[in-house]
Formats: structure tokens, sequence, C-alpha cells
């Protein structure tokens, strides 16, 4: 349903490693002074003054991270970069770089390649990005993709997980859950598709839900707006793996408790109908549904009155001491303790 | 015959993906100030005041860039780090930080995962490198290692491939070819072992060989050397995939032609006793052979007087104006023009 271009069909083997290179970078122009020398040498060259880096990196595996029956490559391209660029938005940095390595098999022809590149080349033009290096193999199956991303941050601004203090109040960008029904739409249209390849699925009611699966954004716009709000977050992390999962990082990390409310937690109205639809508990997708790429934080009590008229924000627990654990306040009032049940690869795959 | 000890046996699931991060980068010590948070945040933190930083990253897929019948998990750890670490050092720069990403499927025991991370870990105490961040996923099929490499050097030491100069020396470091002799004895005795498991190969004239298949080292210390002879490369480059294509590379990137004197290439006596065994052209095995990780560098022929003593170094030739192009010069004192037979890891697999 979702089928790449199969008109053309170059093998990539007539260019040869260093072609191929040559080929896909040769139109990525440089966006920062700060990229001294991009692709071309042993190594890329950086200089940004009395700038902290921060650098972090993601490794994606065909058939664990992602499934080519339902991802354009060119999405899955820009997909690979934001999910990167999130982790350098989540120390409260600024994007600047990356670098790109793709393992391909024969089975990919250049065209392939080329939309995969097509999408990276989309996400560094919106997200302002240098494409500095790399490396291009061969795969005995399958596509890997591994990027690299370097920010930059003045070294008072940075933002760890471990900074969460007792009273500050929880924090969450955008909303939660729909990346993950995204996905459970796509794998059901799959296994209609199987069925009858004739069927014209009705995506309208999830466009949300699949664009927020497909083309997910990472929120490069929150170090400003934090900032223009004149806040700044005590700690802060990415939400690539569901809610649950990176509060009890955040908590370990900050060596505290928290109470998260049921009915504080942002739903789209898509997420809400589509939870019906599969009979699925809404609270559960956005603790444990994952591949949001919002950013979770923690404020100084103080500053709540700067932020709660925000629409991108919304205030949906607070910190507590250690001895009090981590929880869920659910609209009954009960109180449940979270654990985590995020995305685990490892128990996913088999030989 | 290189079987990895199979006593024990741990599912790695049953430590999931942070326990299992947690458990292999626990006791990786941070040797760098510049390192302000290694592993444990959404990124790694570093700070370097006034130098400029280099970037680079390798993709490692089994079945193609390396065979675990006769690759220990722990040397192809090591190695992995020192291919890393070598693009580093060919930009006369001081490598500091590493991260590793892995992806290794459930074949694997939690054992092997712990061999390549005891190589990773002594190739950063020999190196010292801090290891500050990377990502541990499931594959598929096989094992996967991505790593990136970041080093440091001040602006005007930094070596390009861009600047040699015509008259300015070709120099390489140590002796070439040795590396793929050794994939040629593993790849025999891996063949004889199929045959008769049983047989003891007696790879006492090979160990040279084969150390440098199975443990290359990357030249750290040619930046020092160079320094105290008081020399600045021209350009420079690491010889990874054989000495002509880099050649290649350099000529391509300073727009000059260069003259290789055969004779002048240094050779290992093994390598000499085995291109005889194996009834291999030695200069061939040289010029193509790669994984070599020596350095090939210009300097200016004034400086030819501070480095001709020196046993860790050899002029190979000189670089020409680029209208004289590419050449070896034969023993027979014929000219032969140079052309990539590195390796190309896009004509090696298939599906």
């Amino acid at each position: 349903m979702f089928k790449e271009n199969e008109g053309a069909r170059t093998d990539i083997s007539s260019l040869g490693e260093f072609g191929l290179i040559d080929h896909l970078t040769k139109d990525f122009d440089i966006k920062h002074t700060s990229t001294k020398m991009g692709v071309g040498d042993d190594a890329a060259v950086i200089f940004e003054k009395d700038q902290h880096m921060v650098i972090t990196t993601d490794l994606l595996i065909e058939g664990v991270h992602f499934d080519l029956s339902y991802m354009p490559l060119k999405h899955l391209g820009y997909k690979a970069v934001v999910v990167n660029l999130s982790d350098v938005y989540a120390m409260n940095a600024v994007a600047k770089q990356i670098t790109v390595s793709i393992a391909i098999s024969n089975r990919f022809p250049l065209e392939a390649v080329e939309a995969l590149y097509a999408g990276i080349k989309t996400a560094a033009k919106t997200y302002a990005i240098d494409v500095v290096g790399g490396d291009t193999t061969s795969s005995t199956r399958g596509l890997v993709i591994s990027i690299t991303a370097i920010g930059y941050s003045k070294e008072e601004e940075l933002v760890y997980r471990s900074g969460a203090k007792e009273t500050d109040l929880l924090v969450v960008t955008g909303d939660l859950g729909a990346a993950y029904l995204g996905l459970q739409v796509l794998e059901r249209e799959k296994q209609v598709f199987k069925v009858n390849p004739n069927n014209q699925p009705d995506l309208e009611p999830y466009t949300y839900l699949i664009e927020r699966q497909l083309k997910p954004e990472a929120r490069k716009d929150v170090k400003k707006l934090l900032s223009d709000l004149d806040v700044k977050p005590t700690s802060m992390i990415d939400i690539s793996d569901g809610l649950s999962s990176e509060i009890l990082h955040l908590c370990k990390s900050s060596k505290v408790g928290c109470n998260i409310y049921e009915d504080k937690i942002p739903l789209d109205p898509q997420v809400i109908s589509a939870c019906e639809e599969f009979n699925m508990d809404s609270t559960t997708i956005a603790l444990s549904g994952g591949e949001d790429y919002e950013l979770l934080f923690t404020i100084s009590v103080n500053d709540f009155s700067k932020i709660k008229a925000n629409p991108h924000l919304s205030v949906i627990g607070h910190i507590t001491n250690v001895t009090e654990g981590i929880h869920l306040i659910t609209r009954a009032n009960t109180k449940i303790p979270i654990i985590a049940r995020g995305w685990n690869s490892f128990q996913e795959t088999s030989e």
C-alpha cells in the first residue's frame, strides 16, 4: 500500500562505496560556520567556541525498529534524524551536525537509497543541521541506519535528567500516545492489505496518528519557548519509550519520587477515539506507547504562573520525596505505582 | 578453532535494554576532564576549550566486515575502536571520546556481549579514551557495531587530505600488507578446520600477520613523533582500504599527481615469505590489501633530513603535478598507473 516508486532501478554496486557517498552527499549544503569540514576527509572538523557540546547516537535496524512495508524510505530517513535530534533538545541544546551511516543489502536499488537520503536531507533542512560525515556499506540482510547528532549549549543552559527537586512541577510538551496508535492503524492496514490488496483503506480518521508515527517532529522549539518565558527546567528527558519509562529514568537520576495525575495527561481527540475503537485504555497508551518525541521536564513551582497559559505545555504532576515512590493518581483518585512498560527491543524479536 | 568460552550462557533479554547498558558500562571510568557527562543522560556532554573537534564514524556488519568463526569477540571490540581512532589520528588530532552502539541477535548470550565490551574497554584503556554513550538494541540477524570517535587538535595542527604540494615527499608509517595476509591465513585455517576439526594448525610463521588482522593498532604515536621531529605533514590519510585507494584519495583531494617507488614500499619479512607461499605479489598486496591502519602523509622536501633516519617512517615517493598522473615505478623501472583496487564492500556480498 505504501510502495516506493519502483520505476528506475540502478544497482548500487555500479557506483562503488566512494561513488555512492559522493553521489548521496554532493548536494548537502553546510549551514553552520562551526562546520569547518564536512564529508570528504578522514573525519569532520567542528569548532564552536566556548560552547559545551552534546553528542548522542541511535542505531536503527530493519525488522526491529521499522517495517518498510508501511514506512516509506523517505519518511524513515526523516524520522531517523528526528529521533536523534530529540535527544539533543532534551539536553536544552541546539543541534547543528549529524553523521549518517547506513548498511544496505543488494536488494535496495540506488533509487531506494536516494529516497532515504531525501528524507535525511529534508530533516536536515527543516532543523538546520549539517550532515558532516558517515559511512556507507553493505549488509548481508536488511537496512541498518546509525545516526550521531551533535549540539551545543552554554554550560549554564544545559539541563540534565538529574536536577528534579521535591515540589517541582512535572511538565510535558504536546500530547502523548498518538505515535503508538498510528503504528496500530498501520499494522492493521498491513494485515488487511495481505488479505485484499485492492482494498482502499480510509485513513482519514487517523491522519494525526499516522503522521505522528511516520513523520514525528522533535521539539526544537522548546529551548526558545522556555527561554522566552524565562523558565529554566530543573531536569529534562525526551519521551521516546513512553511516559512511564521516562519518568522512571528522570526520578532515578534525580533521586526523587513523583505523582502524575491521570486526568492531566494531554491526549489528542484522535487518540481518544482510536482507543475506543481498538478497545485500549488511553492512559496506558500514553504511559507505555512510546515514539512521541515530546519533552518531559520539571520546573520550580515558582515558575508555574509563567507556563500555565501556554498551549504547548501541560503540567501533569509534581515531584515528591524519593521515599514516596512514583505513582499515577487515577481519575477515581486511586494511587497506582508506575512501572516501566516502555518499548524493549530485546523482548520483541527472535532469531 | 577460535571459539569463545561457551561455559556460561545468560539470556540478554533477562536484563532488558537499560539493564544491559548499565551492566556493560558500569565500570567504564572517565579519563578526560573534557568529558562532563558520559553514559546516563539523553546525550553525553563534552567541553574542550579552544580546540577544534574532529568526529568520525564507522559501521561494522557481521558477515561483511568480520567473521566470528575466527575473530574472537574481544578482538573484534578492540579492532572496532582502533579502526575509528585511526581516522582521528589521520587528522593529526588526539582522540578522547567514543560512542559505541551495538545491535545483537538473541543467539548471543550476555557473556558474548561482555567479551565484546572487554575488547572495547581494553582499547579505551590502551588509547586513553572515554566511552561516553551509545545505543544497545537487538538485531534480526547477526551483530552490528557502530562507533563514533571524537578527537581534538589546535586548528593550526590539523592535517587534511588536501594539502599535498608538488615536490612533497610521500611517507608511510610502519609496513603494509600484513593484515590482508593474516586474513588469508585465517581463511585457509577455517577451510582446513571444516575438513578436519582436530587439526592443530601451526600458526607460528604467521604470528605478525595474524596479529595485524586480529589486533591492529592505530598510530596514536605519530602526532607526537612528528611534533618531536619538528615536522608538520602537508596532508595525511590513514591506510584502511589499501595504499592505492588512499593515494588516489589524497591526490584527488590535493589536486596533484605522484610517483611511488615499488622498492621503497615497507614490507615485513613475514609478508614476503607468506606472499611466496600463497603465490601472491607482495606489491599488489601492499597496494590493495587494506586494514593496515598505518598513516600515509606528505612532507615538504625540506623536512627530509628530519625524518630520514626514523625507523617508523618510509619515504615511498613524491608528489608531482596533477597532469603527470599517479604511478608506481616498478623495480624494473617501468611506470604503471595506479588504480583503486581497495576493498569495496558492495562487490563482496550478495543477498
